[in-house]
């Protein structure tokens, strides 16, 4: 096994629907730039509340991707 | 913009179907007393096990929200 | 109310499905050697993405149950 | 099970004489006005010294108590 | 000396100044409905940002008062 | 000296009369299983209450245990 | 409101003047290459010292940005 | 008021009978040779186990005391 | 892929010779009991000094292996 | 360059104007009796609050100095 | 001295040798692209298992480096 | 057993070889004035970079001492 180096970068998304599609949402806009992301790590769970209900879910999640030769 | 000064509380809400539903719950029953909540950041996420399975999501939030004048 | 004494055992579930499904499959396999478990408390959520999606979920979790006489 | 909501409150309560003392005042003290406490959970134990001996103890606890319909 | 109790709130104040200001801000303004505040500890220091530069300081604290008899 | 390898396991112990009472539980119950137990590392402090008063101490505690051959 | 995406950098601005101006220096100077920058969120706070006073101020903060389409 | 400053230094102490006596004789000891004590602040407790029983307590505190001219 | 779940240990290893033998000392005695350890992640690292020299290396680790069926 | 040891020592400073200032005298002060300090890293943010207004900041540092031969 | 704004990214190396190895590969690697890196700082400590030994190591660490006028 | 007090001081080695050196170095010279060192826990693992290569390596640990009588 090669000697790999990840890069490791932090983003957030957001979702009207759930915890999963933020995280979703999060790693398909990055995935248009960024190649070869391997695993995620959430770092934190927060949203937004309007008129007494949740409005949106946002994750901050931690990327790992390989960096290639 | 004016210099806004928010409250910050603690609440757990309960669900049998899933962590949104339970920061759901929490953030709708406190609703009918705190009025004006922005944003909430999860805290905790735990539940219950009854025979084998989760019989129930416990999420610990906290809840930002505007004091009026 | 008797003095219980509760052993905490950790665990990682994963599922293609959602972060719930994850924590589940975790207890239920656990419940086959593990009897009397009380409550859990996730510790991490982290997933693997392959082409751009999250391809699964795994959730860490700590699991509680009681010893028996 | 009905999905239970919990406010979570923060105190701190002193005691000469040991650290359950000081705990135990701080939610005995807030048993006047709120009402349902179920839970309680050590944030931190401090104290203050004098002539170099320990003269009270602090601690600062996380309180559960249920919203009630 | 008497056993104190303190209940500890969490507050978040901005100001386009300074992290001093918002939390000036944040106490002057609870000082309007809780008497006997004794002290307060900086949780979280952030702020938002516009066309490159800082335009308002947000600083999240705990403040301690004592419950009076 | 030999190379000593350790086990931590992680137990929670439960007494209505202190803290140190809930880890002495929690120790003994497990000795009556678990072997050659060397040191604990409190890691929470909670407890339940009821009609105002605190009911019973709970003491979450990590427990190393030397593996012998 | 459409699904935002944010990534999160973290820089390490420095000010002989303050800790304010060792964020604001991190943040413009970023604003050269990083377009709509909207919040940053401190997370350390250093500095150096020279003959027994304070030389100048270190502070490490993470900066959210959208990416845009 | 003048501008105090403090000294903080860290001390274990052990005691076959509680947490609160650990922390005593750690104060004790240590008053014989640092003036002006004036806090303690728990960051651990631990202890050892011999044949199924604590045999005694340690734990860790900072202790803060006044820098006198 | 199959829906694997995983079971977590704590290990304490220690070594004369350097960090990186105190863990292959505590994975290589678990080996003799646990099967299909796959990976593990470091807690901690301490030791202890005689006679003003490190004299051994211990390391706390958790370790993750999976549940066959 | 020589393998260099730093002992790091924690201060806490006071101040009415604001936080720098607390750190400013924490660290002249030391510098009494203290020599080649280099660096501080602030470990917490604190505060005295009288009649609803901060009176004075207390900022808790650690300092690293050389020992020199 | 100038007012200097570093940028810190994060990287994940891996070495079957040491932990130095894994800390010195992601470095070595991420040098051929990042100029001016300037100081690291381990996150996590990791590694792989295979047949009750090591496997590799891997470590994550945040890299520090100037940004040049 | 009779009831130990240890001190805890905090001090930081550097090393261009490796982090048990820099770990041994600042040992080593704290051993000609701080008699009696019993243990160590490693807080932080750092280190510099010139040219794209670690350069030293610096790890920060607390030391515990018994005071003797």
């Amino acid at each position: 096994m090669a000697n790999h180096v990840y890069k490791i970068i932090e983003l957030a998304g957001t979702s009207p629907n759930s915890i999963e599609d933020a995280i979703n949402n999060a790693v398909e806009k990055a995935s248009e730039t960024v190649k070869n992301m391997r695993w995620f790590e959430v770092q934190e769970t927060r949203g937004h509340i309007e008129k007494g209900k949740v409005q949106h879910w946002q994750v901050i999640i931690k990327v790992g991707f390989t960096i290639e030769d």
